[in-house]
């Protein structure tokens, strides 16, 4: 083991850190979930070079590699434990090249998703996929979990948003996916293989990304409060049934309306009352918004409508608040089932049920455009406690029923691997194992994540 | 061999056929190429458990087993030869839900682009893949293609419109991939490996299709003849680069002005003009027709404008005789590589030094929006001369240099399997090859498409 990190100091030199906070550190990501224990070294690359160094030496010495990127996963994924070299990708944060006339961007996989949204909108570009959390993650830790986001809907994901792709292979060899043209159907697609793999078949060290033309025109937002979260739930989907596109459409349901209510000192609605927000934009985004209002307010909503940005950002706000008034309580697990739009009054009922049978609140914000819920379990202590996983999985086996899945945009990491098999079937869970076993036959590319030890 | 195909008579019964007739016509699709001999039988599936039967058949007397749409395919995909079973999923047509809810429809791979779409027009539905032969190809097929068409610059192509696939494999278990929520990141995308894949990993027995609502409002037609192909490449290019989204903007290059012409007896421009048909629709069709005209007319181009649906139609026919048009000239190689937008007026370049060198004509029409062009090489008889081949050869070669692929919709096929290599780099084309060998073990489906035999 000694041996591993003094071969990796030879390769790389300073960039391997043993220190004590920088291999806790990389233990966790914002799952609430720890490694066992410490990783053998963090190595913070700084060039596809440095990335086929470590391969190869962990190829050598079939050591395993979990690579990172800011560590603001959901699932555990990038988190190394014993005997792990934890692979840093965050230093490489070059953005190479902006080509406004091809719509492309080529840039290295640890520039903050933010960050180059803020360098392309000078050439009145971005691109499009927005997590909650584009100001703290990194363009690969994206395509590594295939994320999406509160516009994605009307905008689409992570998958839609790449053309190619730059990886190192497990044995350290580098070959590049995809194209820069925006068709191509040479030969399978692993663009798409490799979008939300999780660090399990290679790891991304350059991306060729499909960018868009920043909207023009003006951004109108409604928020409407409801009794209820069935209603709330009926009403956008009678939204969404009208043919409207909404940018941004996010539900919160009672008991998240209370835990915001309470965190901002802001009361929205009587007690029991759940918020639908809404911004329309692009030409149409008055006319749209003009629309949605009516339906809202036919489905007992109290609207209230604005056509000025800044107004809008504050109605916005009280959604965003939604992850801080959570952490505010305690720890959370929080969860991410996607269902068919027309479920979602039922995954609602669904999530009444298990607080019932479980005994727990369960404050949930859906991105109801694309029926994507972030159902939170709020607990004491570090650990989930085994009726918090009794509870969640409850809930996710009543996804699957409504014809959903286990995560809409979060992935698997160590938390939801239990539950892969039961949405995959066997034999597609082992078609799926094996194809990662192509890419990485001696097991070295985060092991333990997505496929759990066939028991 | 007789044995197979009793085998395969106890099991489907007469929906195997060994007529001479369908055994030729398995020979062949609408790339001008045939097998090297009529298949073993044509088996007309009815039904997934067909598909299984025919496959557990196969597996076992480790029989090739090409899967077969319409046959319009034009890279050979659909061909099959001796020794092999030809498993038509023609006959499997239905269209099992249509969910204006979900916007998502559930169906059978034989059924007919055409077909689907006349079946969801009334719901106000359209399933947005549009590749020109869609009166007369499958959905089936047009997701082992991945295919694309005149609106996918702005609307999508196969890979954005398929949410999960039913998929028998290659020893004929049955998996369902993807699903029905808009949304999902569990574990490998392998709907998205299985589009395009040729049917080299599995036979698609049902689809989940995502789809979108009928496009509202008028629709604007624009044609624009211009001196010369490379000021019309310029123009589509500066219509590209100030942000309008045009649903349609197709280029036919001199060569293929003058083969349309002298076909529908129709005159267009001077000698050596070439077209640009453009096409808005959405609630801003006028206003972006007009700038559209106004950049057009900027960059040499005699405009003309309707906003009236059918002189629309009757000026995109001129663009949709093409096909006919080099057909009535002899047997036709179609090509189709695509590069970024921004290279189409050095990749027109390219090909008229690729006639000047090979003496041949090469009448193109380009997707212009996308950068997607189909350089047609004419020729007498039914086997490509290897003069052609050449010249193809010397023009991929030109498309790969510029940033572009071999294929941007067509597929590879037998017919582009030589230059796959080139593209992919051979750790990728190894990487490629094993991972079919992970869905087909035994080598039984579709063998020599796509992945050429190492040489
Ligand atoms: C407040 C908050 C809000 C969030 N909101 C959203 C949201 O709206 N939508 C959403 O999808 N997610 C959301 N997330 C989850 C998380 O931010 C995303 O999953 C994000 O894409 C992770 O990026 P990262 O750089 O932090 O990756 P990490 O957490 O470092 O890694 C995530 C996974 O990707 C792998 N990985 C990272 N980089 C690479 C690489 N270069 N090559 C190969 N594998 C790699 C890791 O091994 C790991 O498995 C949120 C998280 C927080 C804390
Ligand atoms: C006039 C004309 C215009 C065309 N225009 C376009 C265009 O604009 N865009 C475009 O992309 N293509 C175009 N094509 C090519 C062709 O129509 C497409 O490739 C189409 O998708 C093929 O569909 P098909 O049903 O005919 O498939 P086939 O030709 O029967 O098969 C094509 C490939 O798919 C495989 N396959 C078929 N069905 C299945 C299945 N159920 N499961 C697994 N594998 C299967 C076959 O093995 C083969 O490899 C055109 C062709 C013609 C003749």
């Amino acid at each position: 083991m000694t041996d591993v990190v003094a071969r990796l100091r030879a390769a790389v030199g300073d960039r391997v850190d043993t220190g004590a906070a920088a291999r806790e550190a990389a233990r966790a990501d914002k799952s609430g979930f720890r490694a066992d224990a410490r990783p053998l070294a963090v190595v913070h690359a700084a060039s596809t070079a440095d990335v086929q160094a470590v391969l190869r030496i962990a190829h050598e010495t079939r050591t395993p590699v979990v690579a990172r990127g800011a560590g603001t996963g959901l699932a555990g994924g990038a988190n190394a434990g014993a005997g792990e070299i934890a692979l840093s990708l965050r230093g490489m944060d070059r953005i190479l090249e902006v080509s406004p006339d091809d719509l492309v961007a080529v840039v290295e996989p640890g520039v903050v998703n933010a960050d180059l949204n803020a360098a392309l909108a000078p050439h009145g570009l971005w691109w499009a996929p927005d997590p909650a959390s584009r100001a703290i993650s990194t363009v690969g830790g994206n395509i590594a979990t295939g994320a999406g986001g509160l516009l994605c809907a009307k905008y689409g994901v992570v998958r839609d948003a790449v053309l190619g792709l730059d990886v190192v292979l497990a044995d350290g060899r580098l070959i590049r996916t995809g194209h820069r043209s925006v068709k191509g159907v040479t030969g399978l697609d692993l663009t798409a293989l490799l979008i939300g793999s999780e660090g399990t078949l290679g790891i991304v060290v350059g991306a060729t990304l499909k960018l868009r033309r920043l909207v023009q025109g003006e951004v109108c937002t409604l928020t409407a409060v409801f009794p209820d979260v069935r209603a709330a739930a009926a009403a956008s989907a009678a939204v969404t049934a009208t043919g409207a596109q909404p940018a941004v459409m996010e539900l919160l349901d009672a008991a998240a309306v209370a835990a915001v209510s309470a965190h901002l000192g802001q009361v929205v609605g009587a007690p029991g009352s759940a918020q639908l927000t809404v911004q329309t934009d692009g030409p149409a985004a008055a006319a749209e918004a003009e629309a949605i209002a009516a339906v809202l307010a036919r489905g007992g909503g109290d609207v209230s409508l604005t056509r000025d940005r800044e107004e809008g950002e504050r109605l916005l706000a009280f959604r965003r608040a939604m992850h801080p008034a959570i952490e505010a309580r305690g720890t959370a697990l929080i969860e991410d089932v996607s269902v068919p739009r027309s479920r979602l009054p039922e995954m609602f009922d669904e999530i009444a049920r298990v607080e019932r049978q479980h005994g727990v609140a369960i404050p949930t914000v859906a991105h109801a455009g694309d029926g994507n819920l972030h159902p939170n379990f709020v607990f004491d202590g570090a650990e989930v406690p085994q009726r918090i996983w009794d509870a969640a999985d409850d809930l996710f086996r009543a996804a699957l029923r409504l014809g959903g899945t286990l995560t809409g945009e979060h992935g698997v990491g160590v938390l939801k691997r239990r539950w892969l098999a039961d949405e995959l079937g066997d034999d597609q869970w082992r078609l799926q194992r094996d194809i990662a076993r192509v890419f990485d036959p001696h097991g070295i590319l985060n092991p333990g994540k997505v496929f759990a030890p066939e028991s």
